[in-house]
């Protein structure tokens, strides 16, 4: 049977970047050629990034993206890299209007060209306000193999590319990517794939970005899929990487034009020859699944410092009360930036307990990142004093005077802050605006805080088993948590337990859930108004909080898109 | 010709609150019923309230929805209402999905119902995120006369319903819409209306939304427009009001069921006999335009009255810095809300000018706000001593100093805290993050800095004319803007001149224009380079910025979707 030899390039591309994207494209195919592929795949729109959002609505971004395609071809060519056909993903722009695309690169030019069909406008995608779907589907003709390409969704949705292309005919079919990660995704994206490679009868390179943007960070998990369901290659998650393949091809696929399932399919001939026998690479066996914590670390510590790296900081600075969330965000801030990168500053009030302080301190000592301490007595009593400020106000000071503080250091020294808040805590809305909620990147906003103490376990065991100090104060871990804005004060005096509070928050956000399915998971109806009427009345601080890393299938942000101004209370 | 008493309900709903809105719908539905109405039209999702956001999602609120408008049907005949079809817009979910949906309410029962067909996905529109398209029409027989009906977008959009029930043939037309006030919107409304009017050779009766929700406020301005183009009546804007009339129609329509352009068009009879003939009641001549500087300054009052109200707050306190945008934003809040509800606090640090604290006091005196001072300078004392604060840390802890006092009088006395910042301000990023910026809601967010002045004036002028005090005292207008971080600064330090400042800003941010278009319309490279660079920088600032009325066609927020993270620079 005819070989071919295909390089997966998992790269980590920055939206908007087009010189940059360009040089790493061009670096890649480098190195894929080096490697003697003859056909690079690059995840979707990795000449742009994504998601560009309304980026691509601008007509400006959309004829520099596609200049930049066309320079990129005559790039690789002048390298000498012109015979790898490369898969090159791009804001396109036509009179139907912007098109999410896929370029096949080849001998210094723009060889095929295919746009998107399937556009999600859910969860975190917008896709039909931004592209317009394509109807039209090139197979390139590759040393004699028939090549076709879809893009994302189009493999996610039933129909459409898939089936036009299974009808078509292929010998091969490669998927560029921006798949975001989430807990579980990965075991959903296997058997999909699978699915897919046998419905269009041919395997199945399926590439995907790697990388953080924003909200969201992409994990890779790219892989080659054989068309009788057997993973051939995977990817590892979380960093960029090049796997070279060689697969033998059986060459039977039909090669006419036409019509097919609706889609107009044009075949494009790069090359007909078959190559000559040649000795063949040895697959790289699939990379081993992470575990469920070693994956979410791994995504928390890429977004933070993929946040950090592309908007030009190279430190950061946060808070450290002796509390499980600032010490598991100083854990993650060392782990994707170093220790010295790090300012903790230890900010007691006069209700902080010594323990806190102690622990602090102690986090400081075991993970080396630098710290200070700055008590904020002398700024909250001048507020307290000057305004007349009890109760909650007077709490709330507190928060505020942390925040000026952090502010301020971040202001004299360059360092970006870190709001360490956790998803439960930004649901019930237990955290002051403007506070503990002041910072440029929130790295556990969407971990719950029952999982921010199962990372923190996790990751000090990690640490055990190398023989490592483990970063986390076991105090830090064990103590029951507290805000210490008042004498005594601990999280349970206002919330539900946590294991409770998450059970009720997983249905009702994750979920979606109504009042009565609430009832019918064996929740009580105090428990449910009382949880309910705080996240409902939250939303308002949610808005103003700073973008975190998400993990979970339905996130704060775009997610999860509520009104502040909101009469409904599930009930009776 | 037979004849027929319409009555348009242009009421305010809350969004969520599906109690208070059947109650309003109840109440409305009883003064049209007074009046003799044979039909009461109201606003697009009058039930529900718009724009319910991912609340269209959740099953519990979609079959509260339904369970509330069948209730509502009971409650109109009960109360002897039930004689009056009441078209009543809604959130229905079938087997498809959620649809946004309006149903006809006639004798108790819910006689007539159709699903909205376009669904926007725009600007600030999501909706084929939340709703599935209808494909089916119910043109209701009243009184002898065929009644169609299309929902908001439906009539915005080319081909679709209307085309299909002007295929069909009706009598009259009506349109419940939820159509978000922007500048100049109600130059387009009029001949778009007039042209479909004009499609389906029918007058066509068109009932928007009025009210304020989140970032977004509806103007009303209802009206009933011939078939020959002719403005039969409109309602005025930014005020619930009921407006009847008399219609004489030819009943000439066809009255056939079946499939029209795609659409299946089914005939439901709620009576069949005309009605013998009555006299006409006079028709309310169309209201006046409003200037364009009082229809913004009536936008803006009633999207934060209604922020304020709708959330439960009563009064509002915001700082008063002696400038003109915090002294617009105190007139605004002492029109919206009346003096007795405004809490203007001079916040002067030891730059302020004498002008400053004079200005403020001027302000408060000449509006009637209540009214005090507090020097910030014990606060940023310790701040600046204790974290040896420079240079722009310095600067910014001043404004961040005012921010904590204003959250602190807030949390202390229940306000809700006005950010004062302009759009001009927050496009270029020239404010102090958790500093000016804090608040709960910003009434002058999308408002470009040179309109500030333009309205500043405008309302001097008017209560001049009126034999009142001038709120805004000439030196706040005339002075030229400095945020007195520093001795001796004023704006044009840093930015542009403001009036070459917002025509920078108007062709990028509303236009969306490129770098060759900016060039091309005559701006200097160095401009537009300083410009470009310093909004796209500033993109996380306005991602934790409080929400604020809509007024432009492209404000921040939902209608302007961009990535922080960003490496694109628009240049040669």
């Amino acid at each position: 049977m005819p070989q071919l030899r295909i390089a997966l390039a998992q790269v980590n591309a920055t939206v908007g970047d087009l010189e940059g994207n360009a040089s790493l494209i061009a670096s890649w195919t480098e190195r894929a050629h080096e490697a003697g592929a003859h056909l690079v795949v690059f995840p979707e729109m990795v000449l742009t990034g994504y998601p560009v959002e309304d980026l691509a609505l601008r007509e400006s971004f959309a004829s520099a993206s596609r200049a930049a395609l066309g320079e990129l071809a005559v790039r690789l060519e002048a390298a000498g890299h012109g015979s790898v056909a490369a898969v090159v993903s791009y804001l396109d722009r036509d009179e139907v209007g912007p098109r999410d695309a896929v370029a096949v690169l080849y001998e210094g030019r723009i060889a095929a060209t295919q746009f998107k069909h399937h556009l999600p406008n859910y969860g975190v995608f917008d896709e039909r306000r931004l592209f317009m779907p394509g109807r039209t589907l090139d197979i390139v003709r590759l040393h004699g193999l028939e090549v076709g390409m879809v893009i994302c969704e189009d493999i996610w949705q039933d129909g459409g590319p898939i089936t036009a292309l299974g009808a078509a005919g292929v010998d091969l079919v490669v998927s560029p990517n921006a798949s975001p990660y989430e807990r579980k995704k990965d075991d959903v994206r296997e058997p999909l794939v699978a699915r897919r490679a046998a419905e269009v009868r041919a395997p199945l390179v399926y590439v995907n970005m790697v990388g953080g943007q924003d909200d969201l960070v992409f994990d890779g998990d790219s892989m080659v899929v054989s068309p009788s369901g057997s993973v051939l290659t995977r990817l590892p998650q979380f960093v960029e990487h090049l796997t070279v393949l060689d697969l033998d091809l059986p060459a039977d696929a039909a090669t006419e034009s036409g019509e097919f399932e609706g889609f107009s399919v044009r075949r494009v001939t790069l090359s007909d020859a078959p190559l000559p026998p040649y000795p063949a690479v040895e697959t790289p066996a699939p990379v081993q699944p992470l575990s469920e914590c070693e994956e979410i670390w791994r995504a928390l510590t890429l977004g933070l410092c993929d946040y950090v790296r592309k908007n030009g900081f190279s430190s950061v600075v946060l808070g450290l009360s002796g509390g499980i969330d600032s010490a598991v965000c100083a854990a993650l801030a060392v782990d994707a930036l170093g220790a010295s990168n790090v300012h903790g500053v230890s900010l007691p009030s006069v209700y902080s307990s010594s323990h806190s302080k102690d622990d602090a301190a102690d986090l400081a000592s075991r993970t080396g990142l630098h710290y200070q301490v700055q008590a904020i007595a002398d700024m909250v009593a001048v507020f307290v004093s000057q305004l007349g400020l009890t109760g909650l106000a007077e709490e709330n000071v507190q928060a505020r005077c942390r925040g000026v503080t952090l502010m301020g250091l971040s202001n004299q020294h360059g360092h970006l802050v870190l709001a360490t808040g956790n998803k439960t805590e930004l649901a019930v809305g237990y955290s002051t605006i403007y506070g503990d909620a002041v910072g440029g990147f929130a790295p556990i906003k969407d971990v719950p805080k029952t999982l921010v103490w199962e990372l923190a376990r996790w990751r000090n065991a990690v640490a055990a088993e190398r023989g490592e100090t483990p970063p986390i104060p076991e105090n830090s871990i064990s103590k029951p948590p507290s805000a210490e804005l008042r004498p005594g004060q601990v999280d349970t005096d206002s919330l539900p337990d946590y294991e409770l509070l998450d059970a009720v928050l997983d249905d009702y956000i994750e979920g979606d859930r109504g009042y009565e399915d609430l009832i019918a998971a064996g929740f009580t109806p105090e428990l449910i108004d009382k949880v309910l009427r705080m996240v409902d009345r939250a939303e308002y601080k949610r808005r103003q909080y700073p973008p975190g890393t998400k993990i979970t299938f339905k996130a704060f942000g775009r997610d999860r898109r509520l009104p502040m101004t909101n009469g409904w209370r599930e009930g009776k």
